[in-house]
């Protein structure tokens, strides 16, 4: 199969964030589109200047369509592959108003999307070899979940839940409610027998407990590697086992090495470090 | 005056802004909010885990209002302040369910806008003392801006432009199309009397233009030091003068100790360490 | 615990749902209420007039808070339990003009999605004792998936995937496409660890490649009782085993006996029987 | 004149329409999509498995037009048409994963209105040669009445009021908050010149007063049929003669052979028969 | 009945004129609400500066109640009322923020709508006692239709059809597709058997063709008040004469001395003398 | 350059614009359209009846690309242009049901947008010469601010500021709750660096404190042509001089005579002339 790279979310979705961003920038209207001819054409390039991993094409993409149907964008490189300093990514070419209107809320998407993709990228790769994977949580930045659940794809780790709706996470406050871990998962499970089932636990004979009860998942939270370790050697290939809380790059080999099946931070999508692309005017 | 920090944007901005996150999160339904008894209550603290400069207290309470209005939120602390390892934050009181629901979504905001409050507050404490006043840019998280607009003024910096429409900033192509420096700040300020014209500009030749074209602001783009001095000793208290261009927190300090009136810099919100909170239930 | 029936969607999509509605009915506005006066009040009781299952109570509810505070509602029934001809299902009170403004629009959510609800408890009747679990599918009222969906669980069935999101089905066409089941379930795995992943067979050797591949749930389509008693004989307890094609109320009960976990039919939600319910003026 | 049949309701609705169904089954994303090659290219037919009358054509064409502009759609029947099993009603054309994408939000909305359609033809055609129009009512699936309405005249039926803008209904408790019928109709033909304005009653007498008001129909609720041949030979031609209240496809001919000019009933809308449509893979 | 003035369009219309107008003023935030005290409260009367008849009460109310729901308005005088200069119209109470931050949008929508109101009266006042019922058309202010038309309402006159939906008015394009008036009206009648049908004629000899076609209206296009007599002369009391094309305050009068039942005019809402409305701060 | 006419607001603001207003004309469905063939087509050319200058295309092109993209409008002046009665504003070619549905709609945006454009370029012409910029205000008609700003661009005015966002005017409130005018334009240019500062006064006292508070621009609010001289001869050249307040076309070449900066009158955007615009059809 070709170009099978991550998909973005539904076109709804890019259309939505895009309209949002558009709004913020342009508010009542552009005040220095008309100091350019209006007829003025433009092409441009945009260049990365840093190394990075690709990441918000179709955002972009959709920022110029809603801006002026006659801007053309041709990409040089897939959303998801890697980008070297002075790479350019792709080229731009149409009304000069509409470029120039555009350009920032075009850029801020890929500066943003790609900065959570690269972050992943790192992650993925500090625990290559390890058949861990990289799994993101539901910290992310207000607005713009779909969009990072997406760069985090395209940086190679997978998705946790997207919201309250798709996985059952059964924590503390659940178990106390139910009685046991036990009652709660059997709860869950008669609720919603379709949904990925999991635990979250704190202790060995918590991890035990959601073993018995039939969940198909455990978060094992803030587990040192040791415990990790015996958790593994009790559990793998029976239920899913995740590591998870306060794991960042530094730790997280160690924590891959331990032989977990899925690490989960949050550390992915709550902080950024934004990559620098800009327009180089042609 | 009392109770005159800075003011979020308008009721409308933070409802939509909340009922965009919650929908992110929520989706179809909470699939696990029927594992806690419905008529069951909590009471929590908002605990912040490290030193940090508080912001966002409007959306994390509007969160609950859209939710379930019989939460009540009472806040410790007020926007702008600064908060300590194991502060708590506020109190949340109200039904279990909905406390728990509202969770994450909630805290995001908390901890996104508090990390650009703190980061901006970094950056003015750098330049304090020399009079400089740190500028946002338009290098913002798409869907945010307005909220991080309001975090960087929590955090003691001001707002340049919030987008294409409250201000004007001549840039290159503005300029050749207009033919000088002249021409495109002549036909600017006819078509937008009311409107803050700047120029941005990147030799003290071009400086020299733009201070005759009747311009208010220039945007001195990647000056050296020493060019900021000159540009300084030859226009200070005629014309605002902006240092822009790759400042970073290490060097905002040289920058502000030239003497310029403004430094903006895009790396109060393109970019987030995201501050750490969470909740504890008593 | 208590009170802990189904919950309806979240209160976003139920105050869209009943928006729309009112919307449809009041277009530019209700011509008649002005015949009423102003300060006149009412009070009537909703009647049921069949045996039924209620489901509907949220939108009943808010459609009248959206048209006027001042009506107020109290249910003498749950969503969930039996109805008999001519039990007063509830009390509505308050201003005249709201009361009949609204009459239509709240009766229609109460009489459709009442009227899924009682569909699903035949079903899930018919199937008493089997062990068998009643699943929806997709093919829903447009517009009113959600709201379906919870009254499916009213009716006492349980939900199948809500749509393309939060589970993965592998049909025919991926089959092809990915050149076989194998290797379609493992493209899908790789990509959604999180989520359900269930594979359409039409042959019980397409269910022995199924299951081999590591697929959570077949969906035996179209199979006859016989060969669904091979399919429990061979996997009954390692795999999901769910029944589906053109079940109905007439079929439910042999195909249940057959052994089978989950039986899903399109006939819960893409037909409908309305339930009788009107207002009686006190 | 050509292509005349009954025209859906404005392009915007079918938007809105579409829009929210396919915001239900797509939510965050298409999981399944990915398993198809992005350059596969599909043709199907979609099957009517059952004698129907279609309609819904605008409404499929949009939710392929919403996900992808290059799927092509071309119609071997027109809204209104009576289907046979095993008719081809359309050829759908274009990249495969959109195509499976939409094909449950598409087929939904085809069975859905041809479903009210079906039921409506079966009304009309009970009271062919009598001269009779069959009326649908407000008692419609919410968020789709306009969608029904538009069904109702494909299957040869005509609208009453789309709601309470567009008519006015002057019913018992208007009579008793204005005094008389008389009062009424006085008020309402004062308040709304422009508008149909019907008169709902119970007994002869009241017919009597509705007529002498000047009201132009009068709604004759739950008449038997003695009581509708005395309505008829009192006033037919001078007043618009409407039979109303639990008419059934049973009951319907001898309602229509009293000479009433008109009869309404919910059935057509609130109750549905899903036509059984599928999609061929070619 | 008491309260009994015509009623604004729903809730939902005037939330949404608000929220719209709001957006307008507000866009991404009050800059000045913060020079004033966030706890100072302040006490003011809207004053009316000339003679005017009141219309807008509903969506001032509105504009405050989006803004702090901690300010209150009490009204002196109801919507159709006629003012005099120097009337306290009302008294708004409250935070002194929201009051400020709201004057330009309430007052706005007062001084719009009460115009509206005023020409009206004017026009009604202008026929009186000649039974002449005034009516408006559809040239109205984009996006203030309902708005302006239930002004018209305030001031006395009555509402032509809202819109392409809830009448139909056949023209001139029409009657040449159709091949004559009857044929028009035949087909008209055949498909939308509940709404007024109106017919525009240009000649005496088209008039009679309309009224033997069996339509209820016809629109008497830029007829002289000969022909305007004649035409009563012919068909009073047998169907709606209405009168239309060109007519302004002067001539109207003229008009309604022919005997005409109606007389529409655009000039009711396309063209406005806004009234002077403004805040005195106690 | 050439094009370079004033903007109309972002495609976004034209579009919503657009789309309310056909949304109150459509409602649920164009019930004449269908009096039409689905396949004639029309050409007609809208003519303007009156002098006026014209300014709306934007808004009478998306109306048109909104209802059917097959309608293509060719425009024979720009906006801003005058025309003479009798001159054919634009030609309207395409289906004839869809020029004939959005005739109304498309029409409304002309006549209201040229009524306000003709308007301000009257005031326009009344300064000639006397280099006094005639600025608008923020009462404008609800919903319309954006439009009618850039129909007063096309008039030759130019805009105030937008609402409350885009500039700074303190007033009396600010004055007396900051304690000083030197107290309140200060804390406003602390908060707010990059917008323009103005400050209404009433006295030459107040001005002279304006002046000294570093303010940009003074607000003469209904002073009397003899203390706007002194008002100018005090301070021209050294802060933006805007006299208003009760300026009509009468007193404006008056009030400009005094040798003031700008004069900003509500007359411009709340009352409005609407331009008698038709279409004739071939």
């Amino acid at each position: 199969m070709k170009n099978n790279g991550p998909l973005p979310p539904s076109a709804m979705t890019v259309r939505e964030d895009v309209r949002r961003a558009i709004q913020e920038d342009f508010g009542p209207g552009d005040c220095t589109a008309q100091l350019i001819d209006a007829e003025a054409r433009l092409e441009t390039r945009v260049i990365c200047r840093e190394d990075a991993v690709l990441a918000g094409r179709a955002w972009f993409d959709e920022t110029y369509a809603q801006i002026d149907a006659g801007v053309s964008v041709e990409w040089f490189f897939d959303d998801g592959e890697r980008l070297r300093p002075d790479d350019a990514v792709c080229r731009v070419d149409g009304p000069a108003r509409a470029i120039l209107s555009g350009e920032r809320t075009a850029l801020n998407f890929l500066q943003t999307l790609s900065g959570t993709a690269t972050r992943t990228r790192r992650y993925v790769e500090a625990v290559a070899d390890t058949g861990a994977i990289i799994l993101d949580t539901r910290k992310t930045l207000p607005g713009l979940r779909l969009a990072q659940k997406y760069a985090v794809r395209c940086g190679g780790g997978s998705n946790h839940r997207i919201g309250l709706f798709d996985a059952i996470l059964v924590k503390e406050n659940h178990i106390s409610a139910a009685g046991s871990i036990r009652a709660a998962v059997g709860r869950a499970r008669g609720l919603y027998p379709d949904l990925l089932l999991g635990v979250e636990v704190e202790t060995l004979d918590q991890l035990d407990q959601a073993f018995e009860s039939g969940a198909q998942r455990v978060l094992l939270d803030n587990f040192s590697t040791d415990r990790l370790i015996e958790a593994v050697q009790r559990y793998k290939g029976r239920i899913g086992l995740e590591a998870s809380g306060g794991i960042t790059l530094k730790s997280v080999r160690d924590v891959a090495l331990t032989g977990v099946d899925f690490i989960s931070t949050g550390d992915l999508t709550k902080s950024l470090h934004a990559v620098d692309f800009s327009m180089r005017f042609m």
